[in-house]
């Protein structure tokens, strides 16, 4: 998407074909600074320090980092501690422990000698594949926005609301959830977007409204508690968020929040769609009860970072120091508040039958051979 | 309610009977700060700038405000004109043109002379009066409390979720939603609150952690967003808030994001109360529809304020420059979402009949006929 007018990706390499670069999203919104990574504790480090968040981006720059470890040193010893630094530097996302199962599974078999080679090729593999994903994502979901569109009178605005931050820097490019935003606005439809601040990192105000800001998006930042009222006033056509992890039978883990948007859509007959890539699907998990929910440091509540008046970055104390503080990053929504979940396959019923429909590779074989 | 070991209210009358002392909330919970109200205009900046807020002590405000003007000047046009500047210091709080009216319809009668002293007596009964309500209130809202606790195992923890600031420092004493919890603390009840830190201006993670802080009530902050989650986890035994203006109906009015509170409670068959003093009750009011929302500034969402590492206070921007905000105050729960409300003269169901039933003298007088 664009920046300045400028077409940009959130992970590319360099010049050199070694060093990776990356947007610093945590300077974001208030400064755009592009970081090298060149050792894999720079990868882990940009994971580890949400520089890089986002399960596609995640997966991407890990995939990368396993690279960066190569071109230092393609032992198999090299190899295994990439895999596991990398796995451990976020849990919860399932993209993660994909890219790195996939790029251990591409070089193990190699020699040394042409693991280096081999490693840049298949992460930019992944950054493509993750691309056209989210590319087909896009296109599913615009059939959608056109669908409500041609409901409306000719040429009124669609108000889509969406949750932290799944466009186009928590992914490669397009993004997941803002994937079909900005192909409605590229294709001429007058569309808005509500987003929803996301505490306590607010990845909403910060990077939602940044992105959208950069490519020219109409938007609205507003805290989430508003979401509720907007949502009962008649104000939100559509919302579509994302999802972290999904499971077999279309609960989604997402960003903490999620679950309160889907009661409040759900309350007042607005579709609630989960843009999701297929490989944040876990199969393994019958429902979303069993999904971990990550504890994060209490810090992210009790101080809030921002841009102070000489426009240096720095934080502030909100709470009293003596109170504690809780911080679940996640929550689950149960598939039931789920109008839809927008795949690269195809828009299905937030269900075990509906994920099976696009992807009936994943069905049990038991089950395939009573069909 | 304690301060540091130390009774206090949110509003006295200091040692020279003239002038009022408030507790200036802007600085909470970073600084305890107590300014002196001298004149009509101290009173109607308090209002305004929110150092003081809540319902119930904006009228008790606007009342040594009426007081304060009375001292300067008892002549009808400045009562006249305190009750217009006070007016308009604040939308939507019901309590503060319910104070106002009180004041004028006790001081209009009398002769110049005899305002002034009338008008601080008058004031401190209504400060007075606020303290019995919420007493009451209180009372009323433990039976609720200890009824839980008598399903649970003995001495099992009460976890109660609030949210925003509807405690003591909303009041003049002991709040209407915390009133309950400060008297289960104080009979020995174990007890611990979830504040919501109640985005944008976060009166959870900054007056109610603090006021319960001070007063050693076990409490966690946590955001907005995590409600959810923590109400499908278990988490919750019942959720209190306050209202700022209750339709006839039972529909309630009160800090944006109740209503996302109300949904996740009763998605999980978590009990949601309303605690509310008789005043708050807008009789004219059928419904909650009609009640204007207060748009407030974007400043309030794009900007937030905290301590920072000297110690001061200061704000940090938190969206992009060019990012438009939309900041609705307050928003509508529906009654049906309503568990019971509990008033001064016992818990009802959120009805027009349940109400009509504590509050009989506000029935219409044909239908008073009829009975």
């Amino acid at each position: 998407m664009r920046v300045g007018g400028i077409a940009y990706r959130s992970i590319w390499l360099s010049d050199d074909s070694v060093r990776v670069q990356v947007i610093d999203q945590t300077l974001l919104p208030h400064r755009l600074a592009v970081r090298s990574l060149v050792t894999l504790a720079d990868a882990e480090h940009a994971i580890n320090t949400m520089m890089v968040r986002g399960a596609p981006l995640i997966g991407a720059t890990a995939a990368y980092g396993m690279a960066l470890a190569m071109a230092t040193d393609p032992a198999d010893s090299m190899l295994e501690k990439a895999h596991r630094c990398l796995l451990t530097a976020r849990p919860t996302a399932v993209n993660l422990r994909w890219a790195l199962d996939e790029m251990t599974s591409k070089l193990q078999p190699l020699t040394p000698l042409h693991r280096k080679q081999a490693a840049y090729q298949r992460a930019a593999e992944i950054c493509n594949d993750d691309i056209a994903l989210n590319r087909a994502i896009g296109e599913f979901g615009l059939t959608l926005i056109q669908a409500i569109a041609a409901k409306k009178t000719a040429n009124a605005t669609i108000n889509v609301m969406t949750h932290c931050n799944a466009g186009w820097l928590a992914t490669v490019d397009w993004g997941t959830a803002l994937a079909p935003v900005y192909l409605a606005h590229d294709s001429g439809i007058p569309i808005h977007v509500w987003v929803s601040e996301t505490r306590p990192r607010n990845q909403g105000a910060a990077l939602t409204a940044w992105e959208l800001g950069q490519h020219g998006v109409a938007h609205t930042v507003l805290v989430d508690n508003a979401a509720g009222h907007l949502l009962r006033n008649g104000d939100v056509d559509l919302v579509i968020v994302g999802s972290d992890r999904t499971a077999a039978n279309g609960d989604v883990c997402n960003k903490i929040g999620t679950y309160l948007k889907a009661l409040a859509a759900r309350d007042n007959d607005v579709p609630f769609y989960v843009a999701l890539p297929g490989p944040t699907i876990d199969w393994t998990l019958t429902d979303g009860t069993s999904i971990p929910i990550e504890e994060r440091s209490g810090i992210e509540v009790s101080q809030i970072s921002g841009r102070n008046k000489h426009h240096g970055i720095n934080s502030v104390m909100l709470t009293p120091q003596a109170s504690a503080v809780a911080n679940p990053g996640f929550d689950v929504t149960p598939a039931r508040l789920v109008t839809g979940l927008i795949t690269e396959r195809g828009v299905c019923a937030a269900s075990k039958e509906g994920l099976l429909g696009l992807y009936p590779e994943r069905a049990p074989r038991v089950l395939r051979y009573k069909q």
